[in-house]
């Protein structure tokens, strides 16, 4: 490797392919244990790397859950097909294509996320604005091409709206959101709430 | 207090007012230590009742807890202002009326809720059925005023682009969803959604 393809080893942080491993022990743990009962320890023994690599890289537990939450979202703000339909879509699509369903992670966080303030800014910060981000761009580009009027009040909600149909199926359905499910809501309330 | 005016007493059940304090007892700790470290004994002590009693009327924690949940929210059924948008608006502001946030206990109940079964059964029955069928009636009666047509696909979505409002604006927005807050989305995305 010369140092130009390894600028991250050079510096002593870990490569990419152990980074995705580290973040998808971090997000087994959660999963089986809840954050409370997450530990460095328990990441570092999952990952095989040491707790002084951990707490050098990401400072704390609140930081590296929400790097690990990021790096499962597979990246929204890559989607341009060219339609607001299709963005929408894919995003639901990519959501639901990992083995990561983001309603289970969203319990295992629970309360947790509401007390902890480190944890609620790490969160915030790491996945919720950049998520909201590339939602409010799909949303401009469909504006743009003259799909929706980009003053529609519903254009603030859509977060809303994709956060309500992962959440609720399970409790009124007893199912986890699939893809299938997803484009269905979609097409029935997101695009006729923006008037599309 | 003659026997026709006090049949719940008579067959050794609790009075409406005893009833309801200790619902709100329960409300109270589940809000303070989360399902999970909520106790039998904890509910007794705070509500002045004996665990005997608790367990001969409810059967267990998980039938309490969902019968405390169902209690807060303030008879959706009873709605009926003439309008779908008037029953909306009045069922986001009886969400709200009480000291009881509905997402807040959600967080509080969290991942429990997908883990133990009884509680599960015990919730949906409650809370989400009955809390289903009245949002059902409200679009039914708009349906037979002309006010929308009944096949409209966001028809069935009603129940979770409402739990949908409640959940985000905590995560997006650092705020719990107040009347103000819901009635907008209730504007902006309900109705529109409804074709409405």
């Amino acid at each position: 490797m010369t140092p130009d393809t390894a600028p991250a080893a050079r510096r002593g942080r870990l490569t990419e392919d152990r980074e995705a491993l580290l973040h998808a022990a971090v997000i087994d743990l959660l999963r089986e244990a809840g954050y409370d009962a997450l530990t460095m320890d328990a990441i570092a023994a999952r990952a095989r790397a040491s707790k002084a690599t951990l707490y050098r890289q990401w400072g704390g537990k609140a930081e590296l859950v929400a790097a690990a939450l990021r790096s499962s979202r597979r990246g929204a703000a890559e989607i341009d097909t060219g339609t607001l339909r299709g963005d929408l879509h894919e995003l639901v699509r990519r959501r639901c294509g990992s083995s990561v369903h983001d309603a289970g992670l969203l319990r295992a966080l629970g309360q947790t996320l509401h007390k902890d303030p480190a944890l609620m800014r790490a969160f915030r910060t790491q996945v919720v604005e950049p998520e909201n981000a590339a939602l409010a761009a799909m949303i401009r580009r469909g504006a743009d091409r003259g799909e929706i009027d980009p003053d529609r009040p519903a254009a603030r909600f859509v977060p809303h709206m994709v956060l309500g149909a992962l959440v609720a199926r399970p409790l009124m359905e007893d199912a986890e959101a699939d893809p299938a499910y997803l484009t269905t809501y979609v097409d029935a309330v997101v695009l006729p709430a923006l008037g599309l």
